[in-house]
């Protein structure tokens, strides 16, 4: 059975508590200074044959240096096991590759090279198979999620633009204070407003964003919340008896629907009456 | 048609940001300086018969002063409305009423009734219906998370609890660093350790407790996070692709199966390939 180690190569990860994970004080893999004696140990096991290693330094990194650190790290635990005898085939270094969600103008073409130019730098020599994690970098900029506007509201000082769309929908604002851009879909004339962008859910924790400057939006209209691909439907819940929106794939000019609006049917479905045991 | 207007006493909230509402920065409701002013024109529109009145002022609130508090300046709105020949028939007191979450004896019976008391000598002298939204109250403490564990862990100083529940199933934890209680379902005989008990999800903001003190557990083992029954399943997402875990309901020795395990088929039924449009 082939056997590969995630390591924590403890590296700087700059990045919110809850999608860093690369650290001792986390839940994944194990320590990489312990990493030697465990594969040496799989060595001597007629079962198991020691293949790759992989590791994960955290999510939404924007810079390369970090990947680059963990990668001349691991390569090092690699010299140290050839040097026992152990060549190992793959290496997985995991995902983490970061995109700007702000609106202002993310080079990916730049930002991928320069991962990439890391990576090869410090694996120079290495002659085996390379796994990469890239999903948010991949997703994310591929998605959008669209609202309608429902009401605009006074409170006070506080403007508020309440959507359709809510928490349930896109919980990343809330759960990790995410940034997502928003942009109506058909822009009005007029001066741009200082807003809250809130859902129709009960509670204040119900919100894509604080203090936006967003230009004019009445009720009825369409407004885009940017870069929803990644963590966005997949983090998405019925809460309030929500029902979750349809997903759309645009092709071009051509718009096809791959995931339907769910229904009460839906929802309901799994529940019973029955069953008294 | 029947009015009831939603009013900001704006009173102190002793919540979490995230389910405090009732302050004149949040999205609900209407500053009740206007409300005066509002139910005068709506006695004076013919298709209009002002009925009512609301308030929420936030959630998981501890004591009854702030409820109090909150009634004390409904009624005295509802006294100047009656100055102006406008009589509410309707109260709603919105919800609120908190738990206590840490096992230290919590006496759900001495809270209600101060709650009530508050409410009552508040209200004294209205002759109407009352309206309470206690969600929380009656129902977090009747619902508890069963969830098995994978593996016991060490990484470095830590002890990792890592169960088959995950963040996906009870988000309070990471969306609202809440505490649950946890416990073994059958006690072993040890002592206590410091541990983090965590879920299966690719990140680490998948947890329930962090440095928690727990009984000895092993692979296997069941345990209970309790007081899950308010924001629990209603919040819970399929994130990283995981099947929500059926519902049990408990009478006495009975146990019903009130909603079964989601599957797979489930999760693709509203997916489609079909439909260019």
């Amino acid at each position: 059975m082939r056997f590969a180690l995630r390591v924590n190569p403890d590296v700087f990860a700059e990045t919110h508590p809850y999608i860093s994970t690369g650290l001792r004080e986390h839940k994944f893999g194990i320590d990489i200074r312990q990493a030697l004696k465990i594969y040496k140990s799989v060595a001597g096991n007629r079962w198991l044959e020691p293949y790759g290693v992989s590791f994960h330094i955290g999510s939404q990194i924007r810079s390369a240096a970090p990947f680059g650190a963990a990668v001349e790290r691991v390569s090092k635990l690699m010299r140290q096991l050839e040097r026992a005898g152990i060549v190992l085939k793959a290496v997985d270094v995991g995902g983490g590759l970061g995109i700007d969600y702000h609106a202002n103008g993310f080079d990916a073409a730049a930002s991928v090279s320069k991962y990439a130019a890391a990576i090869e730098d410090s694996l120079r020599g290495f002659d085996g198979r390379l796994f990469l994690e890239p999903g948010r970098f991949l997703a994310a900029q591929a998605g959008a999620l669209v609202a309608k506007v429902l009401y605009v509201k006074r409170n006070g000082k506080k403007t508020f633009v309440i959507t359709d769309a809510g928490m349930n929908d896109l919980i990343r604002p809330t759960l990790y204070q995410a940034y997502h851009e928003i942009v109506p879909v058909k822009p009005r004339e007029g001066k741009q407003r200082i807003v809250d962008v809130v859902g129709p859910i009960c509670e204040s924790g119900d919100f894509f964003a604080h203090d936006r400057e967003l230009a004019p939006v009445e009720p009825g209209d369409l407004i885009a919340i940017l870069d929803a691909g990644a963590y966005g439907m997949a983090e998405s819940s019925n809460y309030n008896t929500r029902l979750r929106p349809p997903e759309v794939l645009v092709e071009g000019a051509q718009a096809r629907l791959i995931r339907r609006r769910e229904t009460m049917a839906d929802l309901l479905a799994p529940e019973t009456l029955a069953g008294m045991s």
